[in-house]
């Protein structure tokens, strides 16, 4: 066959070396997200149709991964974690409030595939559900931050914003009721097309120009620490907007008390996040170096979880996005540098010699040790030597009749190839104490 | 809502207490897979149709979930980990040989759901390709043992036969030419029908009373260690039969020095296992209490990896069954008694206090404590204390201004309710020390 068969378009496969990444950051996000008392969520990659639609707003249901199974009943591929926690929460009412999950686990979309984007990607959701405690917001925001940092990033900025608040800002400014999402969706332009381009966007739309000059009166500049009291005297007559900065004050306030720097957030009223639902304090985080977006993104929004149990449910979390995650730190270099977490090859020197060489690798993996012995047919020791170079596997044992005789061993680093007899009952200690990578 | 929307028929959520338990089990996999040098892959939930069609049989493919996409794709979900397995091999050529892989991930099938059936189930494979060595059947069998005695288990034999020597024993009975698997498929029903119903069975199917007598002269008492000795003479004309033997012996002296003892396996020729693929050793490995039928399956199949390479590719590996080892676990009480992994639940007080609680979780979460915070609004001691029986957690933190004032804090063992005052530094320890869950 000429031509193997490919992924699917804007699918991925994710080989051993990619994996090991993939790997180490879903395994500090569950021991940070653990360390918070969040408790891990799995549900079906498959829901019926009905439970999916209509609740991502109409241009997104379209990308929703839609079929009929063989029992003739609609059914799609989870778009996000949000609507099956929604069902979860509804399904099971005997679960503790508040409830505090995460999920890790891939969504599918049916978008155009370009670069970033993709039809399977994985979501690394953090909820809190059941409670209109700031505290939920700004534990959510610590467990972010303790995450990032967890990782190794050091540069990057938690940008917070309240919905609240930005009502409280249209009104002010005179937006017309129900238009206020095109106003956001306009502001959240700020930093690609600055103010200028805003404006021009906001007249084009048809709003007055009175409009257009009081918004950006309150939120040029609209950054930093004074912000919050910047606006407290003009919107003093706007509940929302009132109710908006106490709730920021609030987080505020916690985040101290959580260990998180100050400079490791900010108050950013351009800030708007894409999605409808939210309806408290929103935030995203974004890195300086590379330029990439946004790399977590969420929010209160008390509105969604309830929406199949009937009544509201208050609740506010946030994702992490995994793609983005690897991807940022690879350009960072913050990766441990691994190829392959075997830490020892044992080779293989003859058949009268291999069941010494199984005992060998079955006692350093006594010890703790990842030790693979090599399984090829045709294995000289060049040929296994090229394979563990290939692999990038740090150290090769050497295991002939001679170290047989002598109770040796023979380890090879191979970063520079020198060469040293250790005693047998040493190797497992040499290895653990060698630096890898 | 009255009626909240279920999971999909066949499809589960799985809530905390019981992912907790997928968790402990998909680690221990993944830290032994890893011991022995197999690397972590994934590929995407959904393949193209034709990837997936003509690979598991004819009643098979009835069962793989297709669709077809928006772009009029005939697309369909993984219907098992090995056909990627296969396609990424023939797809990335550059991968080292013999390469050494596992996967954990979901597969559906569009089974009638049933007790212990699903449409949506967890596979964990671990398989080497491109190697005929019998060293690689050797260590996958030593995985899958040090795999489940890391988990707990000790009464558990894996049943070992080999589909050569198979062949061969349908050749000496005078087994027609191409009903080898007729046969081989009632031979199977040993365990569950008895020597009388498998004779009835093949009488019925019309093989020759000789050919069905021939057959059980050497299959009973098909197990035990002098199996393949007693086979070596009447098969001594049976190429086919002496190379099977041949490979089971070299397999079980590697398995002596893998370090696996001899109680562990046991030859079983009356044990097929279904796949039509298998080509050597086959391997399936049975708990005798609960009777819950095989909870992992492999073997040998030097014809299935190179089906999109366009020439045989060797290559060998098992399945472990994620569910039913879970279900085994929880009858045998092999899990920790553990409901959450929260450590300890730092209550509020009152707004004034709540500060200083939640620098306590900080410095806890930072000495590696998982300390959970109380988020509820309404939260009375009552309440919290509650919530903290509800959710399992052990141990409960209190922290009025008494204990600040004191630089204390209180600390509520759930189990029996007593209560003593540790001073703040030494908490950590205090609750690291102790015995959880």
């Amino acid at each position: 066959m000429a031509n193997p068969p490919q992924a699917l378009r804007g699918m991925r496969d994710f080989l051993p070396e990619r994996m090991i990444l993939r790997h180490h950051v879903i395994g500090v996000f569950r021991r940070v997200f653990e360390r918070y008392g969040f408790a891990p969520l799995d549900t079906p990659a498959v829901e019926y149709a009905d439970t999916l639609e209509g609740k991502y707003g109409e241009e997104a249901d379209k990308l929703i991964y839609k079929f009929e199974d063989r029992g003739g009943r609609q059914v799609g591929l989870r778009y996000d974690l949000t609507v099956p926690l929604a069902r979860v929460v509804a399904l099971y009412p005997e679960l503790p409030k508040p409830f505090k999950r995460y999920q890790i686990a891939p969504v599918w979309r049916a978008e155009r595939p370009q670069k970033g984007r993709y039809r399977e990607f994985w979501q690394c959701d953090v909820d809190t559900v059941g409670t209109s405690s700031m505290l939920a917001d700004a534990e959510i925001l610590a467990v972010l931050h303790d995450a990032l940092v967890q990782l190794g990033f050091r540069n990057f900025v938690m940008r917070l914003n309240n919905r609240k608040l930005l009502k409280g800002l249209s009104a002010y400014a005179g937006v017309p009721e129900g238009e206020e999402a095109s106003v956001l969706r306009s502001v959240d332009k700020l930093d690609k097309i600055g103010e200028v381009g805003v404006r021009t966007e906001l007249l084009e739309k048809g709003f007055a120009a009175t409009v257009v000059d009081r918004l950006f009166d309150l939120l040029a500049p609209g950054e930093g620490d004074d912000v919050l009291a910047r606006l407290r005297v003009p919107l003093a007559d706007n509940p929302d907007a009132q109710q908006g900065i106490a709730e920021l004050e609030q987080v505020r306030e916690y985040l101290g008390a959580l260990g998180v720097p100050e400079t490791a957030y900010r108050i950013d009223l351009a800030m708007v996040r894409g999605l409808d639902y939210y309806t408290g304090p929103i935030f995203e985080t974004v890195v300086e170096e590379p330029r990439i977006g946004s790399i977590t993104g969420g929010g209160r929004y008390d509105h969604l979880v309830g929406i199949f149990s009937g009544r509201d449910i208050p609740a506010v979390g946030s994702t992490l996005g995994l793609e983005r995650i690897v991807d940022v730190m690879e350009a960072l270099g913050l990766f441990p540098e691994e190829k392959t977490r075997t830490q020892v090859l044992v080779t293989l020197f003859d058949a009268d010699t291999t069941p010494e060489a199984l005992r060998l690798a079955t006692e350093l993996r006594g010890a703790g040790v990842r030790a693979e012995v090599y399984l090829g047919e045709k294995g000289g020791l060049k040929r296994q030597l090229a394979y563990a170079n290939n692999q990038g596997i740090p150290w090769v044992a050497l295991l002939g009749p001679d170290e047989i005789a002598r109770g040796e061993v023979t380890l090879r680093d191979m970063r520079d190839g020198t060469q040293q007899a250790v005693p047998r009952a040493q190797v497992a200690d040499r290895l653990k104490s060698a630096p890898s990578g």
